[in-house]
């Protein structure tokens, strides 16, 4: 297989778009990548979408966003893992360079979710976890979050105040980006004191519901140069895994295993440990969410994911920072898109395009991505060549 | 890339299944191809699957049915191209081996059609074209597809009585397929005096609402000997292309032009051409698609596809079988099964397994399925090794 590098990346300013459609928020992400990366063709192209159905009542997207590029007859591969489907796109478009099939592809995610009223886009997101035995009996998404974050609460001492701690952080990171979709500073208090979505869960450890895409070209490394200047970014290491559907069938609710696993092999493929990393964009749907995944991928001890936002040390200025980007908490989270405009993050910051919040000197970094409960996990590595 | 060979293949009796679930449904397929193969394990898996939220309320299936299959953690991958969804789970699952990155990738398609009432599968099916530009303003699939016969028809003077021979002759093939959802035969005659649905498109020239699913298992062709003593069948030639989603931005409405872009492709990479093959399953969701299909693939002459079932030419004895499982129309059209379902008929035609539909010494044949109305095809040949 051959050496993968990303030459060129793209997004939009995340919200509740409502001037836009699912098709032209796709688009513009996609423009800005090819544009970025300075190629004038792509030979094959990938998106992650969760539910095209339920949100916008349009499947077929591969074909019809390959048609909306004006760049049929390719490939266009739509992929489905939930909220880990942008991160898959990406492993996707990633294996196909690396087979020899294909010189420039693209992986990209979109979701719409702003066209459907709350409770319709509830549903659509309940389709990320096991429908009959867990959503038909009435929980969603905070529900189920809730009961791993007690489980956590229980066995580690977790404190309410750790998990806004999550929020505060990622919010104050967010406020420095430009495409965030919440952008302002949150105190730990005003998280605690804002309503409750699930308990332990308040309305400020949930993240948004969001319009919005984000988009990547992946070339050989070996052909970087016939097609950029940019400074290239390798794909050091591609992972996918995954773990039950239901919550009921697991052995430790308060861990993603998922993650665990998918970590160790992408490790494995870079060749190197959590300690090389300069930093991570990690999968915080809710503030409980970034504490499992910095221990599933080793970033800390299991049981001390909580303290790390309140230590300070995933902070920007922290030894290990995580979620540059403002994380789903505050940048938004388009489902589908998710995985990708984590890639955006990183491709900038080992760039050293990040501005106000550009992580000094970074080089390794890792981008983890999740479906559902953690019934699916993407983790990538990245090293900055230059 | 390394050359792949399918040792395994399962699908199950379709039809209306009120008993069986989606993961049920699919389950069996899956374990019924791991069993043919005689492998005890799968590195990877891949499902094709157009709407699990519209029909079921489940997405997230990668992971949902890596857990139902007892498989977890690994990498489980939904991938979508409307009724092509499991002609592209198939290709992934080829790119997935051919790259080196596994050894043993499941491919599967499923879709549970019947759980929701006709309006909605209606409803559902309709995402497979430009909703926006299309749907929204009250077309459903029998009616563009009748537009695209009507210009067939005018254009090259292609008949009624033409279309209804196709659903006679695939009728025929099935009833002698006990996988078949409608293994009746049927006359022209019957054909053509069943309901209108869509002028010209009569209900018998139309596939049915299906529960169904199919499986492969791909193996490196170099590896087959380690795994099985079936008679492999190799992967000669895999080709994605799409075209526009909606017809109105398209030359040529009577014409499958996606198709004829991948078999040009695959015929290419395979070495050979149409006159090569033994026989074809090609995607007749309507009687005129199997016309359109036959032609892009070069099979017949461009606007000479109407006479071929009339002539004799694509039945089971004719020169050139097409749909000798019973194709879409008799077997059944369970959406994102049914690209897989045609590698099943294939395999077990090659490996000499077809008892009263087996065509003789076949070699050389090919699978063509398509999305919407032909947004997207996939074109597969394989070749028996012995």
């Amino acid at each position: 297989m051959r050496d993968v590098a990303v030459i060129g990346v793209g997004m939009n300013k995340w919200g509740e778009l409502w001037n836009d459609s699912h098709r032209t928020i796709w688009t513009d992400a996609a423009l800005k990548a090819i544009e970025d990366a300075g190629v004038d063709r792509v030979d094959s192209m990938y998106v992650g979408c969760m539910s095209g159905g339920l949100f916008v009542g349009q499947e077929h997207l591969g074909a019809m966003l390959a048609d909306q590029l004006g760049m049929g007859p390719i490939p266009g591969t739509r992929v489905e893992s939930a909220c880990a489907s942008g991160g898959l796109a990406f492993r996707l478009a990633y294996m196909e360079v690396a087979s020899g099939m294909s010189d420039i592809v693209l992986a990209s995610g979109v979701e719409k979710m702003t066209d459907v009223d709350g409770a319709a886009a509830t549903y659509a997101l309940s389709t990320a976890a096991d429908q009959e035995y867990e959503c038909f009996h009435g929980i969603t998404f905070p529900g189920l979050y809730a009961m791993m974050a007690r489980v956590h609460m229980s066995r580690y001492g977790t404190t309410q105040k750790q998990l806004a701690e999550v929020a505060a952080k990622n919010h104050a990171n967010g406020s420095l980006n430009p495409n965030a979709q919440f952008p302002m500073k949150v105190t730990a208090e005003q998280v605690m004191n804002s309503p409750a979505v699930a308990d332990p869960l308040r309305l400020l450890d949930c993240s948004p519901i969001t319009d919005g895409a984000a988009a990547a070209i992946l070339v050989p490394l070996d052909k970087v140069k016939e097609f950029t200047k940019n400074t290239p970014v390798r794909i050091a290491a591609s992972a996918h895994a995954t773990d039950t559907m239901a919550l009921h069938d697991r052995g430790d609710i308060a861990a993603i295993e998922s993650t665990a696993r998918a970590a160790e092999k992408a490790y494995a493929q870079a060749g190197i440990g959590p300690k090389d990393l300069s930093f991570c964009e990690v999968h915080d749907c809710f503030t409980i969410s970034e504490i499992m995944a910095i221990e599933a991928l080793g970033l800390v001890e299991k049981g001390q994911g909580g303290a790390a936002a309140e230590s300070g040390l995933t902070a920007l200025s922290g030894k290990m920072p995580v979620n540059p980007s403002g994380g789903l908490k505050s940048k938004g989270h388009p489902v589908g898109a998710t995985g990708v405009a984590q890639v955006y993050e990183i491709v900038n910051q080992l760039r050293g395009n990040s501005d106000k919040r550009q992580i000094k000197d970074a080089h390794w970094a890792l981008a983890q991505n999740m479906g559902g409960t953690g019934a699916s996990s993407l983790v990538h590595i990245f090293e900055r060549l230059s």
